[in-house]
């Protein structure tokens, strides 16, 4: 399946031919944002931006598109507008990779209302796959400390979107995939040595670690839990790294997938040591994720190598992000979402964001939505609430929302895997440690300029009942 | 991306490297299985096959892929192998669409064991993903009843594995996405109508219904929570229905997504029922999964068409079905899998699955597994327990693997996901109520036979330790 502007939901293009035909020249803002952080965290990880610029360049409909659409009852002269259909809309945002955090716009959209809306399904569905991963993949190396991360999730993925899990794995802070496919695209490191299957296939497990280690003697790591791991793999693995010396190789590993995995590398690290076999590493894999591995790291299990899966590909437990895209401004007036729950009100008019840096250049905890016009604040309040305000005088700030598409032409640089992942983790190191905590995280302030906040609090009353 | 025979963990082809080099006419059987049902449920619905067997048809190894494994230290009579490296191998399948079971064969790879191994992370892949999702979607169905069931899942699907999330609810027994490209590849059905952004960009909801009825009076479905549902949106309906049959149409429905949808749907019928608009259909979105839907029906809420999104197209709360790919035969000598988790011990040897039905063509409620040499059984054992046993006699029977695929071929007929979808729902009449419960639902018995049993059990004594 190649992705075309056909990659989308109906009603998009049933709203579309309305627009087409009674306002083919509205003009809208759209916010992407997202409610309540991934994993009941402190954050999340925006990731997915460098695919939705590259795809929105060169979106148009296949012709297959347009015939499935024609049969789907649409009209001939919105037929002949989609042929040509092409997204020339300016797209502000925020960095891919950077640190980002609920009920503030995090990318926005300004373009014809028609294009706006057909983009939409494709941009919410690869962000928000993309941010819920990367921000797992965070959570995993927060656990894991400096231990070397590996993805090897694709088997248990959701059917192709395992490619851009691994994307966003990377991204997150993982060191490497089992993904062929994933890293000769993205450009990522890839690993994998053997499965079970391959010492079952020998059935005498000595001479296949033997055959392996001579055909691949390069990052050789035996997998020593087919038949027992003490009694059998390990040693078997001993035997192994003695002749790979002889041949002037190293062994660079074992793996452990089963079993109680503090209690065997432990034993592991023992047995390898008083073989002089120091620096062979342990690798550990079977349905890790960031606690497992953080109480792993607190037993003082001497891991050097995990391989994740099902758990960071799928985003488990919550599987998806909510982001949401709304309707913001429409030929130039503000537009608000009502709710009856008040924090699913949407915020009006084209805004910017602003991150309050502390005299250190580290973030103060806290980022301040304005008008698009107003520029900078030194003030801001309480969403909702009108006892809470913050004075922000003083204080240092970066304009979050930055031009990365203008006119369907991308004009932010292109970045690979590891200049987002590397730009991640310099972001990180800006935010203080109590946000990262897994256990009720502190929670970083979004605030309204008094004058936003006024305008909203207007549109409110005015389509009340 | 496209799917090429890259598609793959690296482990595969690093332990195909070894293979070339050692053995590079082993010849292997797979099974592929998984060992736990779903979402604590007690079946799950084969999906995925007619893509698997498609894409092995057409699977190879691309230039780019080549150059990726050169520059990783793959030898040059292997890279030489994998340019016109081809599956020629056999399958032996459950049918797309069939109710499976936990711990049997529901695929069988018979195959070179180079080509088996560079296959398997597609074919779990694929297969695990669209079973998950299938078997989401048959429980939504099971709760639903009769109603209109509408995927609208694309935004918070896993990136392109929407696509096949998709197709395969419609294999679970939905009637419909709102996924264009899904909807045009396989050929299903689409709709879609508008979001609260239309209305929004309009400011005024009766216009903004009155120009959506006009340019798209057939099915039109009109969304009514933007501002107020029942002294808003509700009425604007109206006048818009009203005016529609002066025109000679029919607004299909309105659409409530959000607040209690019990309550709104309940006061909604009754307000549409007085306004002479009894035909006028009710739907609902908002978070609904098969316990909502359920709770919706007990209530006696009137809704007709429920569109679901986030927990049909993620799976949730599982997010992944663990299916397993086991070697249990190599070059014509059984093989097999220990583990300390007596469940997790494979099955050795080539073998054959056979339901057993009742007396009116009914599933009896058991699986046997045999090997594939001895041809039916009359007689069945638990895997595990040896006090329990079960005789067959009597019973009729159905041999479940068939040949999908020969030599690379598919020999299975091309079946459309319609069709697919119409035997799901053939073999589910078949199942027992019991067995469609979502709490404690009754399990199906898989057995061994007797001869399969002992082998089995002869290997896992010559592997202990």
């Amino acid at each position: 399946m190649k992705i075309t502007a056909a990659y989308t939901d109906l009603y998009q293009l049933s709203m579309a031919q309305v627009y087409f035909k009674t306002k083919p020249d509205g003009r809208a803002v759209f916010d992407y944002y997202y409610r309540s952080n991934p994993f009941d965290g402190g954050y999340a990880i925006f990731t997915g931006l460098e695919n939705v610029l590259e795809i929105l360049e060169n979106l148009k409909f296949a012709e297959s598109d347009l015939n499935f659409l024609k049969q789907h009852g649409f009209e001939s002269a919105f037929l002949d507008y989609l042929k040509t259909f092409r997204f020339n809309g300016n797209i502000r945002s925020s960095r891919e990779g950077d640190v980002v955090f609920p009920n503030r716009p995090i990318l926005q959209v300004e373009a014809n209302i028609i294009e706006a809306q057909i983009i939409e399904t494709m941009l919410l569905n690869l962000l928000n796959f993309q941010t819920l991963i990367a921000t797992k993949a965070n959570r995993i190396r927060h656990s894991a400390k400096n231990a070397t991360l590996l993805d090897m999730g694709l088997r248990r993925a959701h059917a192709t979107g395992g490619y851009y899990a691994s994307r966003a794995a990377i991204i997150g802070g993982f060191d490497g995939t089992s993904n062929v496919k994933a890293a000769e695209d993205f450009n990522i490191s890839a690993s994998g040595t053997m499965a079970h299957s391959f010492i079952q296939s020998y059935g005498d497990e000595l001479q296949a670690f033997r055959d392996f280690a001579k055909v691949r003697p390069k990052n050789c790591v035996l997998l020593i839990d087919t038949y027992n791991t003490l009694r059998s793999g390990l040693q078997n693995a001993i035997t192994v790294a003695k002749e790979m010396e002889e041949a002037g190789e190293q062994l660079l590993g074992v793996r452990l997938d089963s079993g109680d995995l503090a209690y065997l590398a432990k034993q592991t690290r023992k047995i390898l040591d008083e073989a002089n076999l120091g620096y062979v590493k342990i690798v550990a894999s079977n349905q890790l994720d960031e606690y497992v591995i953080k109480s792993l790291k607190e037993q003082g299990a001497p891991i050097d190598i995990y391989g994740v899966g099902t758990n960071l590909v799928t985003g488990k437990p919550d599987a998806a992000l909510g982001g949401v895209y709304k309707l913001s401004e429409f030929n130039g007036t503000p537009r608000i979402k009502l709710s009856e729950n008040i924090i699913k009100v949407s915020l009006p008019y084209k805004k910017q964001v602003y991150r309050i840096l502390d005299k250190n250049g580290m973030f103060y905890g806290a980022d301040a939505v304005a008008m698009f016009t107003e520029g900078a604040v030194d003030y801001m309040e309480h969403p909702f609430d009108a006892t809470k305000n913050m004075s922000l005088k003083g204080f240092d700030y970066e304009a979050v929302l930055q031009d990365v598409m203008t006119e369907g032409k991308k004009v932010s640089p292109s970045r690979t895997v590891t200049e987002i992942a590397n730009y991640s983790k310099s972001r990180l190191e800006k935010l203080p440690e109590e946000y990262k905590r897994f256990q009720n995280p502190h929670i970083y302030k979004i605030g309204l300029s008094a004058q936003l906040k006024q305008e909203r609090d207007k549109l409110v009353l005015k389509h009340k009942f």
